[in-house]
């Protein structure tokens, strides 16, 4: 099991918590979703690592972006 | 005159945007600066393009952290 955590950016209500958990949650291998709205924070426990773009895209279809820092 | 408008994490109450605000603020060439706590979305009106590597750092030292869209 791995868990995992990103951000997600323009969720603002509990309505876009819900969308974004649900098309998460159906990525292969999901166990949990867990979001925290005020910083975006999203954290996955899953059976396996996520497939990176098929991540984006689930974020993509529920109308919100998946980011990442800067690089550094 | 430029327009930009960038995200970032980790935002959750009015001192977070007061602190990023004063920071973006001290750059070079920035006029005006507008935050929605929310989306995390910051709005700069500024004389010229920002220095990328300069803005991260004023994020940086604000304690929070300059977000891109995972590459398309």
């Amino acid at each position: 099991m791995t868990s995992e955590i990103f951000t997600v950016s323009g969720m603002t209500c509990q309505h876009c918590v819900a969308s974004v958990t649900e098309e998460v949650a159906a990525l292969p291998g999901v166990r949990q979703v867990a979001i925290d709205l005020p910083t975006g924070s999203v954290t996955v426990v899953a059976e396996r690592r996520l497939d990176a773009m098929a991540l984006r895209q689930a974020i993509d279809e529920a109308g919100y972006e998946l980011m990442v820092p800067v690089g550094r």
